[in-house]
């Protein structure tokens, strides 16, 4: 281990390696939000020209007031703001519609962080059960939508549905989603941390109130960071300022917004964020390529016997849940290394990121690989699969 | 102005100015903290390691959970958290303490973002008055909390005052605003926002339930960065694991933490404090040391005619505010430059940071400023005043 200072060793497993960590891949920096983040690493760096009115987003040198109206653009909505993680896009969605007692409709493949910001806000995750191909329609969000309406006597006050799940890579039906939250007159999230950033997206298209973005999931920023995007109808409501007056003082502090708390993400993750942007912007358009690479990666793996799929097929995203109980396990059942044993082929072949030890189900991501990095990958399971006897076809 | 990327300048002010801004000083980042971002940038670098339980504090590689257990001890707590940011402290401690209409004590000079926190709880801030000093007592926190109690017919349900306040940098009782927390029950959160990180700190020696520091403000750390640290008995409470059930999937995530939002500060923000910690460690033994350096420029500046400070003397804290009224201002009023040329001059002395325009009212910090660096700035002070005419004793 190369120790940096003190017990830091050095990470350079971008640098080194083949990452196929299924979190990591989109959240990998750019040259240029490098470059930011030595540049703008220091505290307070953003805060050098602060003037009137006093808001981050409201900067123009450097130039974050222009990013914030381009990044509404790019994500096809009125307003954006950036937050410290989707997660905390979420919380002040949540926090500004949800009152004690209250539903949220969520995916049954809603991440965690879904659930937690509606348990902050006191109210209750409605899960919208799968369809057979483990997908979310807009059908089935209608039927809980009637089911819970009936149960709890009111209607849910937000609906929250991810793009794409964190455990298959599977698209859900947004578009669907989003015809079913207008008919019921019920806002809608759509969680959009692994898409945003990566494929063209468009809100206003889809029919969304609010898109979610991750910084550090999809947008090739450093942790933590991400996007809370929305109309101008609910930028009134979310990003509403401050109209709280100390009562000796009689101060008030209006242009702040009270779910940002004031200002959001300072600093060189927000830096970071602008300077990877232009590079953002170009790799959506080729989106169509990174999912020829899952699709011809996924193709070579399954020739090896017993390998499977969980996710959908053909692959519409990078993410993807594979099963190798019948083929990788199989081994791992008598190697004295078990389930380490493919950690060790994968790292003597330079790649990481699976994780390590397991052979059953495990989620790999081959976003940003270049073609020859692909096909290398699918080689190395075939070599892997042969060297322990198991037939490739 | 020199590009890096497109539009967004590089930004070399602590390398190449002496720079007195009020917030950033404490803020800048150590030679360690900067090979820490260089090394942790890429998105969600701090989980190559992570395993059960899953969560960001109990990762050993790099060694967080061992950073997590030093962090805490060194504020004198039993437990901390790492959040993005000292206002999603507060954030965590209101929203768990603060229904609809509760009050919460704060100070006539408490920070917007205490503010917004309670706002966001539907709460309601009570301001305590400043004594004659323009400091926060526990006497006039006890009276305060008698007021409210006689007003609403009940107990505020949090006291949130500032150790050191962010417009005079003036010390408050935080002493005795614990014993009154005590007496009358009411937990008591310390704002260290601009003492935790730069000076010894002991919330158990305080009597503080709840303690928040800054990252980005007094931890050498980018933004955003914080921590908010707390006894066992509240640690139960603010760190409460969520206990939200799927009511389909009947999926639980039980080891996240519902206000920290699962994994909090996840990345080079984080890497970096830990970077830094050392030499917090080794920083706060030497406090003395730039509070002498505060009193000697202060009393260098105010030998110019007509300066004033207005925050106490002597000064307890490098964060302190001025007036110039009586001296730079009357230049500024004929000056063709207008306030700007005070800027002008401080910049060709290699001099940042004040706020550029502004000849009456403002604040610096010499937080961190060598000696040699100090009475230069003193000196560059005197040097502009006998430039304009003013006398200089």
């Amino acid at each position: 281990m190369n120790q940096m200072i003190e017990d830091i060793e050095v990470r350079a497993r971008e640098e080194l390696f083949i990452n196929i960590n299924p979190i990591q891949a989109a959240g990998r920096l750019t040259p240029e939000a490098m470059k930011a983040v030595i540049a703008y690493g220091d505290g307070y760096s953003t805060c050098d020209w602060c003037g009137k009115p006093f808001r981050l987003d409201k900067i123009s040198r450097p130039p974050i007031s222009k990013f914030h109206i381009e990044l509404a653009k790019f994500v096809g909505m009125d307003q954006a703001r950036v937050v410290p993680g989707a997660r905390r896009g979420f919380q002040a969605v949540v926090s500004t519609l949800v009152e004690k007692g209250d539903s949220v409709i969520v995916s049954s493949l809603a991440h965690y962080t879904e659930f937690l910001t509606v348990e902050d806000a006191r109210g209750i995750v409605k899960e919208v059960p799968l369809n057979r191909e483990n997908i979310i329609t807009g059908e089935n969000t209608a039927q809980k939508i009637e089911k819970v309406t009936r149960d709890t006597g009111k209607l849910p006050k937000l609906i929250i549905i991810d793009h794409f799940d964190y455990l298959l890579g599977n698209e859900h039906d947004i578009h669907g989603v989003a015809r079913v939250a207008r008919d019921y007159g019920i806002p809608f999230l759509a969680n959009c941390a692994y898409s945003m950033g990566v494929m063209p997206l468009n809100g206003k298209e889809i029919g969304a109130d609010f898109l979610v973005g991750s910084g550090h999931k999809s947008f090739a920023s450093p942790a933590p960071s991400g996007v809370v995007a929305t109309t101008n109808e609910w930028a009134e409501k979310v990003f509403r300022t401050t109209q709280m007056v100390g009562d000796v003082t009689k101060r008030k502090f209006g242009v702040k917004e009270v779910e940002m708390m004031g200002c959001t993400l300072m600093g060189a993750n927000l830096i970071a964020m602008m300077a990877s942007f232009p590079k953002i912007r170009e790799r959506v358009k080729h989106w169509d390529d990174e999912v020829k690479k899952i699709n011809y990666f996924i193709n070579e793996f399954n020739k090896i016997e017993g390998n499977k799929v969980i996710s959908e097929m053909p692959r519409k995203h990078t993410l993807t849940k594979v099963d190798t109980s019948g083929s990788f396990d199989k081994i791992a059942r008598t190697h004295k290394r078990r389930g380490f044993f493919l950690s060790d082929e994968l790292k003597k072949r330079r790649i990481v990121g699976e994780f390590a030890g397991a052979t059953r189900q495990w989620k790999l991501n081959t976003y940003g690989l270049t073609w020859d990095q692909t096909k290398y990958l699918a080689q190395a399971f075939q070599e892997i699969a042969k060297k322990y006897g198991i037939k490739v076809a």
